[in-house]
């Protein structure tokens, strides 16, 4: 009855589920199995969710009071030593954040009542509620940042009202617009991101505690009240999902993952209005650097580091989706591969909100190089809509304006200097008063419908925006 | 002033954007850039929207009310002839379905009230609002389907309930569950998707209709009117926002590949249950199918099916998010690439739930081959939880039965076959009572805690789900 | 014993594996289920593979001479159907390619000999043994379309080698280069391709051919011979691989996928240099469009969907990986899901590259506007380099230069602009001949080592491409 | 001229390029840019890339003999000080690897002749130099555990060959096969890795040395020499895409998604075949772990974290691919995202090979297990063959065949247990002989075409590796 190899080595001894286990242990199985070197991330979520559920288990009898005091105590000066940086771990026998957190407890008072606490728990449902505290604790965090960025936008937006500059579509000059309706733009994109994330924590924040390894708590813990207790905002409705499910991160991945592509838009533009050809804003010093060969480069760095950081965070989400797909229900160790992408993508999304929000606070904008991009072709819809306001339809207007156009290249003088005969040749309905559509700032205030760029639409974004901030969805 | 070369054919007349234009268009770059063949399917939201534009148009004083009326009635007559199938598409001409309808209604009413149809629109609003509206009509659609789903679940967890199975953990056998709750588990995952579903199609039903190319509208056209006659929430609040958002697809998506990551589990566990060495169910003939080669073969084609479009999906999400990464604000032509896929992931979406359903619906399920697959061995948990209710620590009574594990494995028989004897002399503390640990049903029932598999538990579970579904989240 | 719910319809007779089975389709299963209406894209290849299958049939004695000559003229008049657009399919019978070819066979020639035709042959190796077929096809036909974009970029580059812009690095401005040598920086990114596409077509064209459906062929079939007739370079060397494996076609996709990555920053580069803030170049007017409001808008359109492109097929490589993702050892349906994509994948690479090719043939260069953008402090590494020639070690010329872009921004004056007094005062090794140092032309030509901006080295790199052009790796 | 605000603080002194700088640093920032925390990992090939550099400096006239001597013995001891651990990184000045290197020689031998080494070269060639080396020997780790990983393979199939298993399409039972020809499906994939490998590290070990920033090198350095020194098998070909490509490292996370794809499939099956229900295999103990709750559990964590890093390298590869779309020529700091991922990839798939190849090595199996899931109707193809040897149709036998399982199911005995006379009942052509058939040695020896089960298929199978192993592809 067939054949085994090579004996490798390291005893399993002291291992939580050691029990049955006769076997020897790989070192680098072990290396590559354990968790403790990311999920200490977790250790006050571990432990704040082990209380909890020490004091329900009062309730249910398996503790007394007094066992349960000693366990809330013995906890709490864990917490000490993690938050002094003076809890040691043991190497090869604490694989996760669990495991040492209990392992040390029992030092601290006793195994007889440290082994009571895991009594119809998992570590199955146990790190479910870790990494879900943890999650939503992170996340509100984002949002705070978030929050932040959107808040330096909307005073951005206000300071800078009277600036007006290109609007591009396909990265050619369309129309004028103000600088700050282009900040709104990305205040619109970022508000529906926040409105998104408030939701996502709503996910996010369900408590697992109480699920057992799969099946349940024979002991009728009140899961209610530990989920209260822990600020959880509803129950996993069932046991095997509880346990089964990493959905809550790929949701807030998710959602981070389109953040970013946000992020890398507006990098986008900002790096393109940096170049030398736009110029129409310039960094601060502290979000560039320069070149070790070209004296002369002060480069965007800030902006294109948040622009490929779009691609990591992006492929932490597909990577864990791609984990997940077609595991079977409950538990799988695969699951675990969730971990140390979720820490990075957190970490990811707090410094590149901060680095947004201070990039864009100490941006030099230079209104007269927008105001110098500016051309009267860029007024072409207007002297359209010029006749159409004279009862000429749209479409016929559409191509009158493009005749003008071809006829300004043709002659080589910007569109604002052909004469009034010249326009009257194309179409006889151009009238004196034409001239005055030339006019960028006119152009602009035009646009008072909602979400337009006259200064009056403009604010009015502004306050919609504080709406957001301000929690109204 | 340099090179050009090789000059290609085909006249740009007929184009709505013809007019500055003299050079040929070459006919695979037509065929490239044209998107009549796939952006038909939104012919119906064009031309509501359009209706809603135009009629919003009579109060900025652009259409008259006859104008009005008769852009409506040939709006509605374009319809009627997509509807029977008599719409003869252009070649070459109507590059999408904005052309295409613009230039079947002046066909039937006349170029010069047609041509005041698109007074201060541009495709790039327009499209925005087409999209929108079908896709928020199309995931109402998907929601219905999901809810079928659900029911499927509700239903057969009911009437199953009395069926109990062996609950794995890494598909190792862990403890005994009902078959409902495994069934359950599955309803949370998608009744969490339900919850989603929900927010997804409130972000998605935003109006972006009144903004114009990029800037907004010069006429003052009232965007909540029409918004509110094309059902939508509220409005996108920036102009340039609202032409180069594709977010809405890209969050559809993401639910989706969501989704379908739910559906690919539950797949791999039925594909699982089906084969041979599980026997737990057996589908329905019309869900498999045979081999050319092989004839004793009966294949769960349907749910392979089912798990391998979850790549699909994933895929169109993934493709989207990249086409959109670091495309400068707003509209860019790179933007047409969500219009298929969306279309793709819709259609996979509705499919999928609905086979899904009907897998379950007609699955035949063998509830004594659940029970012959339980072995003694599953009961370890509540060997260990009897001496906790002794007294016993739990991480001691953890140890003492994996010893009793090890013990019946050693002597090659069942655990629940080993004499009180043996168990004694494993622990003293093992007394006559222990062997009604040896019960399934009641293993089962003492997970009463909320989520647990008790049959209270199970049914209070339904209770919720019913709950979600009727739309309380 | 248990559950099943509401029958569904349609008879499964005639499928080619229905003889064990008695329940019924439900149609909508059936239509998730086929694939005719995307495999029929295979059925020269699937022909083909049935003559080759039929030939070496004839050696293992299943058919005598004339019931192969009956099989091969039967396959060819079905071919010819196929090929005159009158092969009829029939609805719900005609499941795949496969199945449909094998019918009409049955039709033309008796089912007596058709229905020997696949005996020892599953639909397994069939359908991998067509993929195969076609993919490398299909890839050497992509091979020839980027041969013909290298050979646009070879040509372009000599022709406007004059030409001198602003090399950039973070798109800004950094040392002079010349326009061929930005051409050919993509002719080396696109001769990479070509060297590991031709790797590619060789792994994909191995032949599973006479490894039935999982475990080989039981008539000693000669696989070899009939790999030599199919054109193919060796045999899959395990049967149960031969049906398993999709790699071939992930492997292609990922290749794709990076050659639309290549293609995207191609494009992201034209794109920038066709605004009117840069100016550089500008499309021929058959790869661009206009806009439905703006009269004045000339958009590139085709670089935008060849950007946008890159995450369509990105899409489709991540999908199919994911849909491959932990499915067990050989032959499942979600292997399927595999076609379209391919299918879809090739037709947007080939699309691409001929666009591609086109619209850089059909560019207008701007050269002077290229000489426009040349600025001074694009020299500072020359300036720093001069003082390395003086013996100066290059950290301390770097920060000299550094000092001296300074003191040009400071004064406002262009750097060239600066008295030798000037330049002195910030460090006296500076020499009358330091202003030799400001000439674009000289700085492009200093730069002859291999690989660099010198005509010389130029030159040198178009012939290395030609070299790939034609064969050599 | 417009807002700026909140001044941010450190200076930013010390940094190579921070000759024109004014501005001060903010700490965020240059903890969010540096990357010496990583990059650092690269120590030895940025030092041995600096020797070449320098020696090639020599001919150039930059450095004297002397200098050149002076500069390897520095660098020599800086390598010696990484390789003991004492070299001491300058928190906020190395901010890469490059910086801190060229900062510590400065210390060493002087900053006038260290300040020589950098002379035409930038840190961009320097970067993409040190990445291709690093990546070309990381590569080569990981072939050689390829090979261990396959020569596993072949030990273990030659050893097993005895042992016929249910061999499964679709995950039923379709047709027996050889233990050893299963094992040698996964061979044939990751032969199929290895040969792709081999081609990989070939076109990683191209040379950007000698590019500078962008242009070139201005001072003839002879890029071929040092391309030489460095191992180096030839150079990339333009300055530009020199410094601007990261494809290569691209290609290697897609063959490494690739390999883990397979590694994912691989974990599947054997996860399934460990479970009690199928009971082929089982883990040694040093690959598994228990559960904390439930004391009967062994687990296959090593098999599902395998599979669930498939995920984690499939996302760096996606992220990459994301961070580099749409980036325009040449460097930008995006590209610094390609480091982290690039590190984890490898050390991923270096641990993840060793893990398999010990799996393998030390798995039990238990091929009495594998024979008892071998049923009859998995003979149901070598009948239908049966008859095809007496000339019927193959159609003809597979419907009979069929009707042979259907009567075996309907009167719920094994159909090799059927009478001849109920055999002769459905067909009459079935003779005395018929019962041979029902042997399933038999049915893999037949499969004696190549790549079949028999045994003398399955060791020419293993010759093919043992080849491939070699280095033959």
């Amino acid at each position: 009855m067939a054949s085994e190899q090579q004996p490798p080595s390291n005893a399993a001894s002291g291992k939580l589920w050691g029990g049955r286990f006769t076997g020897e242990i790989d070192s680098l199985m072990m290396a590559y199995n354990e968790s403790i070197h990311f999920d200490r991330a977790l250790y006050a979520q571990d432990i704040a969710g082990s209380i909890a559920y020490a004091r329900a288990n009062v309730a249910t009898g398996i503790l007394t009071p007094s066992e349960f005091s000693a366990i809330e105590a013995g906890l709490q000066q864990v917490r000490s030593e993690w938050e002094a940086g003076t809890f040691a771990i043991n190497p090869g026998v604490d694989e996760d954040i669990h495991t040492a957190n209990e392992r040390r407890l029992g030092e601290i008072i006793g195994k007889d009542t440290a082994g009571k606490l895991h009594t119809g728990r998992s570590r199955n449902d146990q790190v479910a509620t870790d990494l879900r505290l943890w999650l939503r604790d992170a996340l509100r965090e984002v949002e705070a940042l978030l929050v932040d960025l959107l808040k330096a936008i909307a005073i951005r937006a206000e300071q800078d009202v009277a600036f007006v500059m290109p609007g591009y579509t396909h990265l050619q000059r369309g129309q004028p617009v103000r600088w700050s309706h282009w900040l709104l733009s990305y205040g619109a994109f970022f508000a529906g991101d926040l409105d998104r994330l408030r939701d996502v924590i709503r996910h996010v924040n369900k408590s697992p505690l109480g699920c057992g390894a799969l099946s349940g708590n024979a002991f009728n813990i009140d899961r209610a009240s530990m989920a209260a207790e822990l600020g959880f905002d509803g129950l996993v409705p069932n046991s095997m999902a509880a346990v089964a499910d990493r959905d809550f991160i790929i949701e807030a991945m998710q959602w981070g993952a389109a953040l970013m592509l946000h992020v890398s838009r507006w990098s986008e533009d900002l790096i393109c209005y940096s170049t030398a050809e736009f110029g129409f804003v310039r960094l601060a010093d502290a979000y560039t650097t320069g070149s070790s060969l070209m004296p002369q480069k002060k480069n965007c760095d800030s902006l294109e580091l948040l622009r490929g950081k779009c691609g990591r965070v992006f492929g932490q989400m597909a990577g864990l989706m791609m984990s997940v797909k077609g595991t079977p229900m409950t538990y799988n160790k695969d699951l675990q591969e969730s971990v140390e992408p979720m820490l990075e993508h957190v970490k990811t999304l707090k410094d590149s909100l901060q680095i947004a929000a201070r990039v864009l606070a100490t941006l030099t904008v230079f209104p007269d190089k927008m105001l110098a991009a500016l051309t009267p072709d860029m007024l072409a819809t207007d002297l359209a809509e010029y006749l159409v306001r004279k009862g000429v339809p749209f479409r016929e207007t559409h191509h009158i304006a493009g005749r003008v156009v071809a006829l300004a290249e043709n002659e080589d003088i910007p569109m604002d200097k052909l004469s009034l005969g010249q326009l009257k040749a194309v179409d006889e309905r151009f009238g004196d008063d034409v001239l005055s559509v030339f006019d960028y700032e006119r152009s602009v205030e035009m646009k008072n419908a909602v979400g337009g760029t006259s200064k009056h639409a403009v604010l009015e974004q502004i306050k919609i925006l504080n709406g957001v901030i301000a929690g109204g969805a």
